[in-house]
């Protein structure tokens, strides 16, 4: 069965916001088999959306959309919805009670006639509930399509989702079996893994595809299948995933979503029970950041120093002033020593330490913009080294990021 | 005019990855006064691609594509051109030579047969050099409607877009004047925002538009307009604007692209020549993150601390560990003592101090998940608050970092 994703609003349109919901809803689809063929994004416009509602009807046995359904005068796919499906209003008292409970439980004013107003809702829909808010989600039927609108705020869609529209999609439907696998690679491109894997891709079955995902300095490799026996098709494509990372296994970090970079890091220093903390000059906080959106990084993570100024480095972090005078900032002696300080600072196993030139301008040292120091310190020793990453600060920063912890996983795999 | 963008990838309707490229495009386009009438992802499937093209070729004057163009064999775009434009592949000289320049000077291996085929290209094509990489862009026309194909990794989309695309389209299509202005408040629900400007909403002008963005407890107001003339067409808006900011005034930021929370606590600082730290427990790194991110942070951040095991909070900070005990070490009595040191450890004029639970676990603490408690201390003054933020660690890492900033930039505001 195929599916087709609507986004509307003007918002995405114009570039104003990007559309994350439906890398969402593709995601959960995939998972109960439900291919997705299309993702449309329109404007909030009558005669648009109804367009693209009888297109999608043509196209898709499931049609999702997302957006428009705000209590404000440019939101109109309720209006849609009444005039496609040749319908009209009825209040539903389940819903009303809902938006006066959300009121007075989290709110300090009492609901707006354009509040109550979301409990009116085409009679023919099946009503879903939005826990997380006002608008609820609604599911209808035209020429065997199963139409259904959900709030654009993530978060409130993201729960529609789960609760309301997937188990619902998992009675009315038959799925096949959809599986994806992807192997995380680091430190060649495109070009040289399909010149060393090309003969076992040009062997691989029909029913297994093979696509290469670059970014930044690293591949993803994704096998997908489909099929009705589950065990079928992720063996099929387990087998084939075996045989790639072995033949990949010298630049192979792991498999997308089991693990990441930060996921893998997290397993080993618990394996270990080691303990990690970083100071981080030129990333800013963008390590710590990741590290800490994991749950449980309480357990490893010991703490993070950014110290901005060169001052900050000899105060707090007790890096030796006329080591930088003679090294500068950015040297691979003074990432060096922020590294084992910062073990000594946090009480760590282990440090990261960057520091570099992000740009725009070069500040308090000589060297180039796009000049990173990344050092590793250990129980046993220390790793640094110098890079070279470009004049675009944006990217400065998340190169250096991403190699930081690359080189700590590669050090932890080690040991 | 009407444009239509394009994007193809299976890692799109899969959910692998987000469609950034489709809003930076959008943008792009609307600052040249090319109105986006539709985004579609499509399948990496000949047919499907083919079916984009025949139908966006209906609707719009220009199209703009993204993805396919890789060495490897997933990627089609270039074959589907070919179809699409009944035309063959020639050898293009330049194109072959910047292949070479770039395996000569970024890479140690010399480049494979599929990089060199990089250089065959459709014969009718206008071909746009891609600076950072092998896949150049291709620009076709048929019946009246243009087709630009890009590659899809973002930063040479980007590149070419800016230094190819745009020129090309500006100086090939008459276009009118496109102009958006958003107001960014917070701290009032959309429905409350309607209530009180619904009088001047309903006098607007037919050809101005309103919109609203609502997103974790603030709402942006979107002005759009568009006309052949340029002054009257930003006038328009602008005076419109000025009123509605003005009935607005108690909870009104600024407006977005000229600034942000960050860049306009940026320009405070800067203007008053202060400095700021950040010591950050539950939120870990992201203030400081999004901080270091603005160019020309290290003229006012002196830098941060990240302190997440409960000892580090005494060690480096000084915190009273009396203190912490007495009230745990998620409190305001904590948080403000955690800005007050850390004003004192960086040496910076102010500082933003979180603590709290961010989940799905408790930690050190009695205190439910979600609580979190900010502290502001300034020169003369210490603001602190206590929060619940929920009960999803994504969220309330999101939450505490945005209150945090919101906080800050209301106190440089009043002084």
């Amino acid at each position: 069965m195929l599916a087709e994703i609507i986004t509307i609003g003007d918002e995405i349109l114009i570039g104003q916001i990007i559309d994350t919901n439906s890398a969402f809803i593709a995601k959960e689809l995939n998972k109960i088999g439900v291919k997705v063929f299309q993702i449309t994004s329109v404007q909030d416009e009558a005669s648009h959306i109804l367009d693209a509602l009888a297109q999608a009807n043509e196209r898709a046995d499931l049609v999702l959309l997302t957006g428009g359904l705000g209590p404000t005068k440019d939101d109109i796919t309720k209006a849609m919805f009444l005039e496609y499906f040749e319908d009209a209003l009825i209040e539903n008292p389940i819903v009303l009670a809902h938006i006066h409970s959300i009121f007075a439980k989290h709110l300090t004013v009492p609901p707006l006639p354009a509040n109550i107003s979301q409990a009116m809702v085409p009679s023919k829909a099946t009503i879903l509930m939005n826990t997380h808010g006002t608008a609820p989600g609604m599911w209808m039927e035209k020429n065997d399509t199963v139409f259904v609108s959900m709030p654009g705020v993530p978060f409130e869609m993201k729960t529609l989702m789960k609760d309301e529209v997937i188990p619902r999609v998992k009675s009315k439907f038959k799925r096949p079996h959809i599986y994806h696998k992807t192997l995380l690679t680091f430190g060649q491109g495109e070009s040289q893994i399909q010149e060393r894997i090309i003969d076992w891709e040009e062997a691989l079955p029909e029913t297994i595809k093979l696509a290469y995902l670059p970014s930044f300095g690293s591949v993803r490799l994704r096998l997908s299948s489909t099929g009705t026996n589950k065990n079928a098709v992720e063996n099929g494509v387990n087998n084939q995933m075996s045989i790639l990372s072995e033949i990949l296994q010298d630049i192979s970090i792991g498999y997308e979503n089991e693990t990441s970079l930060v996921g893998r890091i997290a397993e080993l220093l618990n394996a270990k029970k080691k303990t990690l903390s970083v100071v981080e000059s030129c990333t800013g906080g963008a390590i710590a950041k990741s590290i800490t959106e994991l749950a449980g990084a309480s357990s490893y993570f010991k703490g993070g120093l950014v110290p901005y100024s060169t001052a900050h480095k000899t105060k707090i972090l007790s890096v030796d002033a006329s080591l930088i005078k003679k090294h500068t900032v950015v040297s691979i002696e003074v990432a060096s020593a922020m590294a084992v300080n910062s073990r000594t600072l946090f009480d760590s196993d282990y440090a990261i330490a960057t520091t570099g030139v992000a740009g725009p301008t070069k500040g308090d040292t000589d060297k180039a913009v796009g000049t990173v120091c990344i050092a590793i310190a250990g129980p046993d020793r220390v790793l640094v080294e110098e890079f070279s990453f470009g004049k675009h600060r944006e990217r400065v920063i998340a190169k250096a990021h991403n190699k930081a912890l690359e080189m700590l996983l590669k050090e932890l795999s080690k040991n």
